[in-house]
């Protein structure tokens, strides 16, 4: 076998096998193969496909470049919510700690915000003390006693795909099907959950920026979850404009806490009720969705969720007054509103221009080495659909830079308005139960 | 401008401007731009193509990626002939010495073989003494005084092709018409003829398999040559068996003598005043091919193009003895004569597998290092066409190695007979003249 013969094959429409599969990615992996091959190959992929079985084999081959987690150490059938990403999703936060407040065990592995979208593991980070890299005998112990954990990725887990990412990311080779789903479902693979719920987003603020390009990728994952035996379903969400009102690492901390109080954003609220029915019906809790969302409903409201939440804080040693009195989070320096221009119905609020300005004003990552300013962020106060007057506030923008007006102005293009009314968009458009 | 975007702008199927082309074939020559964004970009083009003007654009940016040879010293007007390679393509040691021996001047880089397909550069080598490294000024100095020189290319001449041809032959992205094309206008423009004869080959032993992939190629260069000011042409030749007799180099060398002594093979012969004929119309010393033929016809018969041909060896520091008395070269330790099993028409002899098999038998190199053996190779008997009977003699094999049996056995069935008979086949299919 040599990696000439493969890339041609590919080039020519062929079907490859599974050690076919196997052989590029392991010498991919262990620099055997060189960066010019594999991606004059990822290439080929973009212009041919691959088959379901083949996306399948290579998202094994993947799982298995480097170890994976053992999590038999934990009682109970284990799940795991993925997002593919977006501006103001902080559903994590509340997902979490409602499942394991309902004794669903959590033990959920996260990624960091890069360009206009957020992650997880940074919101954890803007409460003190919070620690993320924790030992994998830790990480078990604390599912099984507090029914929770949130941890970074270590870097013995799947190898591959981060070799693999940082290639494509380089050689426009990014926004392939096969591709994206073997990358996110080898991570699931290798993070040894026993049921997935995938949030396939779509719109301006996704990496899918329509809803057919997210339900054929949502649908290739699925099929590859079911070929590798675990429990896979998908919701597609719409990521056309921010999710909630938060934008912004301790602005959406803040915002998951006021949510686990029972005040969160309508459409927040929705998406976070409707995944974690489904993850309640996954995990054997529930018999019927509505079943699990009058679970997940009473303790977004009876304060066991938000209890779970500090408990989680707690156990990766951060201070867990924060969930108590958000009022602690520090501020920014400044915190400049934003006025309508006109009267009008919000007719779209441009998701990646909100997400790349949040970025500029602090809140993320041009490159993964910069530096995250906690406070900073935007909070919209408007959704799509509402009616503002001239002179109403659209949003407010939180910064502790000094050289703001040229983000604020961008910020501010990002709300269209028209002159019809029109009805609110759901949040959920499809759920993809395999 | 950056790298990531011309690669995604390419897979997108977009138009590339000349200083998008510049910059890609700049950067990737100095190193700027990386083998793995290159080679993501090459299969990109193999997917989406390239338009004339964008191929032309490539072509003048590799031209330009180093030296080109100034021929302004050379009085007259120069013309080049290109082959896209073959199987006992000797074609150059006639054509050339007849065109000087009329008044042409004939400036030539060549090239070497490789694989089953054979370099006059080595064939030259195979008489005793001749360089074919000489400095620029000796060499238009020679083509002042004797007509004709015949040199390698140097290193600086096109390094951009040098590079981008040995990421091609990794990253399965050679088969791509744009770049194909080029790949070898980039060299004829570096190398400073006023007018260019492309042979391009199709057939078993040629690089393109069939008749209509060679025209497309050809046009494409003709198209290129026409953007580019220079008089270009082309002619489509059958490679669906070996050229002449001789396969091998010094075994070629005979074959070229004698053929200038009158004597040369009918297809050969053929080719030789074919591509002659055209040559002479471009240089303007001929009104018509068919004038052009006479002229070359009476030069390949009344001793000029010999004499041109040894004059060429001695100005090149070879024994032009060898041309008067070609008994001189050294003839293999093994002679095998291969014999028909049955009587008919020969068919079909497969060119790859008669380059494959001189190769093997010493004549040729696998890779590029691997040392050549002149006196080895094959000689045919009999052409496609001709009529045998059992026991008739199909071709012998000449080689120094001991160890040649299975060679013989394959080479023999490159073979293939039928029992009709047919008319034999033409060697020039078509002659496009822009």
């Amino acid at each position: 076998m040599n990696t000439y013969d493969l890339i041609m094959k590919k080039r020519n429409g062929g079907i490859l096998e599974k050690d076919e599969i196997t052989y590029l990615v392991d010498g991919f992996t262990n620099g055997k193969i060189p960066d010019y091959q594999m991606s004059a190959f990822l290439m080929a992929v973009y212009f041919q496909g691959m088959n379901d079985e083949e996306t399948t084999n290579l998202t094994m081959a993947m799982a298995d470049s480097g170890d994976r987690l053992d999590l038999s150490g934990i009682n109970g059938r284990k799940v795991d919510k993925h997002s593919t990403g977006g501006v103001g999703d902080k559903t994590s936060l509340i997902v979490g700690p409602i499942l394991a407040s309902l004794g669903v065990p959590v033990a959920k592995m996260s990624g960091r915000g890069l360009g206009h979208t957020g992650g997880t593991l940074d919101k954890l980070e803007s409460i003190p003390g919070t620690q993320i890299y924790i030992s994998q005998e830790d990480f078990i112990k604390q599912v099984n006693e507090v029914g929770l954990a949130i941890i970074g990725q270590t870097a013995h887990i799947d190898p591959a795909d981060k070799k693999l990412y940082a290639l494509r990311d380089v050689t426009a080779t990014v926004e392939s099907i096969p591709l994206i789903a073997s990358s996110i479902m080898s991570k699931k693979l290798a993070s040894g959950s026993d049921a997935i719920l995938l949030d396939v987003k779509f719109g301006s603020g996704a990496f899918m920026k329509n809803i057919d390009k997210a339900r054929e990728l949502a649908l290739e994952m699925v099929k590859i979850g079911k070929n590798l035996g675990r429990d896979t379903r998908a919701i597609l969400t719409d990521m056309d404009q921010p999710l909630g009102f938060a934008v912004g690492n301790s602005l959406e901390v803040k915002e998951a806490i006021a949510t686990l109080n029972g005040h969160g954003p309508k459409d927040f609220v929705e998406l976070c009720l409707g995944a974690a029915s489904i993850l309640l019906t996954q995990a054997g809790l529930a018999k019927t969705k509505e079943e699990g969302r009058a679970m997940a409903e009473k303790a977004m409201h009876d304060g066991s969720g938000l209890a779970k939440l500090a408990a989680l804080i707690k156990a990766q040693h951060g201070d867990e007054s924060y969930i108590y009195h958000p009022e602690k989070f520090p501020l920014a320096k400044h915190i400049i509103p934003v006025y309508a221009k006109e009267d009008g119905y919000i007719k779209r609020i441009d998701c990646l221009s909100i997400g790349l300005g949040a970025m500029k004003l602090g809140a993320g990552r041009e490159r993964m080495d910069d530096v995250i300013d906690m406070a900073s962020g935007i909070v919209l106060a408007k959704k799509v659909g509402d009616f503002v007057k001239a002179g109403d506030k659209l949003c407010e923008c939180h910064t502790n830079k000094e050289d703001y007006q040229e983000v604020i102005a961008e910020i501010g293009d990002a709300f269209i308005l028209t002159k019809e009314s029109f009805p609110y968009p759901p949040i959920i458009h499809e759920v993809i139960e395999g």
